[in-house]
């Protein structure tokens, strides 16, 4: 960290500003040129409040070299991470696919997405049991009898769960019932949240807040790991910009930034982004060469029918054709997908 | 709403499309023109999911003529509410006026700037004792410390006290301690909490989230009004734009398009917008002058040794100079500010 | 300007960078702490190529102290300018108040709004002739003809002419017949009309890009007064956000931000970033509370029947009304408006 | 389009706005439900201008349910356009790949890197001759000089040359020169010069403004297309966000969104979007596999040297190697890559 001085600072004001900033714990090391006065900061600046330091009349300009997160960050784990999640892994060769309807509406219904999809070639079930709704009078979920629905689903086929957290009250059936919990982008800085499912072991899967920067995003993943649970996935699934022909702009550039900046495996979401089945495609595999390490796609088995986000749900065929795309372009990179042999002979 | 029909549409379709939306409880009027049908749903349509309809494959378009909120609508609600916090009132002539800083940090400390804020003319004092942080390494607040502080500075000084609830988990100690909860920017699709503070009958200032569009907002005042507490008052403080000179932008179009839209009150926080001293006072009197019915200022006696957001607060002597020019331009808007009679005498 | 390089740069490239750096007619100094060097650039950087000395591989960041603009900057032009505009001037005490229909009609129309928006208090006569529409198929304006009536309009009422140029192809009909050449959003950074405007020295009226940053605007401001002419005012006219409840997003504090940073006038167009006539009363008075020197308003004696922009535009009546408004508003704020008596006595 | 009338509108009121409207050339058919009257406009409404009809006090809102392009339109045009360009075309079968540096910098250079990148696989090439920077003390391009240049690369290698126009001032000398004439970003809503190149039969490469929405691209090209020059190819070159970790965001989803609304070409521009040279690859494969016509990557033999945009160059051989991957995801694509058998053999 850089702290450049204003022009005409003097000698006392610099020696104040530096014992301050040096009672936190860090070294300053001063510098100057024939216009200005610098003060580099040596130490763990993680902790560090910049704005309490912009606060000084002395200061012009804080430039931080070092980013703020140390958990996530790549410079401090160099190797990519791969998340256990039930029997699967998510970061390693083969690319997780996750998939699902939007919400859980029956067992039968779930049960039978869950076959279709196996078949197809996912190895995660997905499926809506809270659901995080613009409207108090949209339909809210079929709360704790959708996460037993899913249970049976994976009884049935033995993929494992992926289901959204949205309060603190729930996180101990959440806990028993599911093999990966999801942080909705509404929730991403829910902090309260980050830090109740930061003191479980369970896998998070963290999604992206609509409008949040791959370092607010990053220091998210931090405040779950902080607390001990470093078993963080990261997913993309578009953000909020003027555009309005699309619900979401999907940011693909996120993949390689994140990949750069962290070891925490990231995965794409192209449902939630483009909000329409016909952008479902392109977005995926986009994703799976831009290097990301999984998809996350709804499928349900009657999109006209579904009881939330029918508009940007596959049918289990269209799902069927993509995954069967999705493979040749991960062996083109050098990756692989969970296809079942029934599909991929055929 | 009316829904826009593909082009060559059947007849057995339109009836089948008009059956399913028809059984949701409301009633179709069908037209066409020469080249298209369109279905018009007449009846509350605020239930009706417009996504599973939009999912259906012979829909166009689908256009929403009623706004989905009811409580919050001013078409069923002419009169501005008026709301009761501790002993003061919000969105009547007299302006709101909360004041105070970022973070409690003594109690010696947010007693003396009750006092001075008191004296330059807030009728409100604020101060996070739970602080959301981008880090999870930065100050976090005094949590129930600080709680126990602000009632001290409540009993010194009279003003009601607003404070920011992040978590459920602490609910009951709000009800207790506190004339208003306030919803940060980060938590309002913090659904789970809207719904509890839902169920008190506590004042509300829910602030609008970074990214969010007028009608996601009032959906959130929806969400804590339709559990039966209608004391919401909404508080613009700055939108995230691709602009960097400034932390936010400030959207003052915003007052006058909720007055519009909404009964419910709205304030202005013009520290948070900017995120710099120097903006404070023109957003606070732009806040003044479009119609808002109050402001939020971040003032601290000391801002270069704030634990928190430093360099946004104004010093009680540039807050009180602030109030006597927000005094004569609440004047010219037929309003009035809560200046105490030292002030308002010099 | 400092150049912090990537850690485990060696001297050879360190002295290397120097000297490329240095050959661009800058001095270096080189400071390092424990973990990085950094060399801190002297000299005027307002011309240095900073993509070009970041694509090498030892540069981890650099950080620009200075601003890149020169005649635009307050640093060496602390005092306000003010920049005659006909027989006014804007910029200083008086607000300057350019007021008139978004497309000039017929040259009865434009004479009778000339007319009513002088009684009412407004400096100059606004009117577009050459009109920047989104859609080829969209009435383009008058072009020459709707500049010889604005000039007939001038003639009846000696208002100043603001309009658009839109191509360099006209601009010599422009220095001939308008008062103050506007230059808009969409062709803030067309820089070949801008040095073209630049080699004139008439007024010119530079609005903002929908998404143009502050620095971005004044640096357009900068390649007109590089070429020569430095009376140059900013308009901002509102942003594109993720916000469709209005048109644009008026970022109000841009007023004080360029104020800050620059020493040229700045006036508010309320008309045009809201897009609908409601929230032009709102948008103009924050602007003048916020410090700006002067509105630009769409009146138009007739909005239902505009040829385009209707939906935004003040009758003469309101606009009137807003006027009694602003001149008490501007007392307040030590400014003064050009109403002329009548109005100011009724 | 259908126009929704406020609650209430009386029968005269219904007759008159359908007198004005049937006034310009189109007919209106009139609907009603219990609640509210309808009016849908049948005939061409692409020169309807909407704004004057919102205007009306009766109006409540405006659906369009038609887009407002016609010649860019798919709906009118089924098939894909092939636009032959040079000796070459772009939208068939064989991506167009578009490589070189960002600035012309002398005839050496732009001859060196001609050869190595037709040999790496583009089969056109970029530089410019004429730069917009955002500086005016910015390195402005060879301009005339540099046009004479890449002439002199073309002869060479046989490359055809796209490079950016930004002045009507210079059209014959591009009619000439040039095989492609590039409308830059901050030129998309240019007016004047969208109208100009539509005058000529040059193919034109239009890019996409940095808030521009598809709509508002399309009606651009559109002006060039009513001006009789139908052969125009789209640019995704990103978009500006709040996310400011890269220069822009890769709007991967203009691709689908484009290819279903129109029948023109689009390309990506992984270069400009990121502004680093690490984020092209990604970008460039995600464009591929979303279906887009081609690619355009700046190239530089001596990035780190280069005069402009030097750090989000690639050099020949990392393009090269990109190309090699090209080739492979677009045979999964069902497209070819014009790669030299030189380099598809090593």
């Amino acid at each position: 960290m850089i702290i450049v001085l204003k022009q005409g600072t003097g000698s006392k004001a610099i020696k104040d500003i530096t014992e301050k900033i040096e009672a936190q714990g860090v070294s300053i090391s001063h510098f100057s040129d024939v216009k200005r006065d610098f003060l580099g900061v040596i130490g763990d600046t993680t902790g560090l409040d910049t704005h309490r330091i912009q606060a000084r009349p002395e200061v012009e300009k804080i430039v931080r070299v070092e980013e703020p997160y140390k958990r996530a960050n790549r410079k401090f784990h160099p190797e990519n991470s791969e998340i256990q999640v039930g029997q699967e892994t998510i970061g390693g060769h083969k690319l997780g696919i996750i998939a699902g309807p939007c919400s859980v509406e029956s067992e039968e219904q779930i049960i039978r997405v869950a076959k279709q999809i196996k078949k197809a070639g996912a190895n995660f079930l997905r499926g809506g049991a809270f659901k995080p709704r613009t409207s108090p009078y949209s339909f809210q979920g079929l709360e704790l009898e959708g996460l037993r629905m899913l249970q049976a689903a994976k009884a049935e086929t033995g993929l494992p769960i992926v289901t959204e957290l949205m309060s603190v009250k729930w996180i101990d059936e959440f806990v028993d019932s599911v093999d990966m919990i999801q942080i909705g982008a509404r929730n991403m800085q829910n902090f309260d949240l980050l830090k109740e499912v930061g003191k479980t072991n369970k896998p998070v899967l963290l999604k992206r807040g609509l409008s949040a920067t791959y370092k607010e995003w990053l220091m998210s993943a931090e405040y779950i790991m902080s607390e001990g649970n470093e078993n963080v996935i990261l997913c993309e699934r578009g953000i909020r910009t003027f555009e309005t022909g699309t619900r979401n702009t999907l940011d693909i550039q996120a993949v390689p930034v994140i990949k750069k900046l962290s070891h925490l495996p990231i995965i794409v979401d192209p449902s939630h982004a483009g909000g329409m089945s016909y952008l479902v495609e392109s977005g995926a595999k986009s994703g799976i060469v831009a290097g990301a390490d999984g998809l996350m796609i709804e499928v349900h088995n009657d999109p006209e029918n579904a009881w939330s986000d029918g508009e940007q749900c596959l049918t289990p065929d269209e799902f069927g054709l993509l995954m069967e795309k999705a493979q040749k372009l991960a062996e083109v990179e050098g990756r692989s997908v969970p296809l079942s042999t029934e599909v991929s002979t055929h």
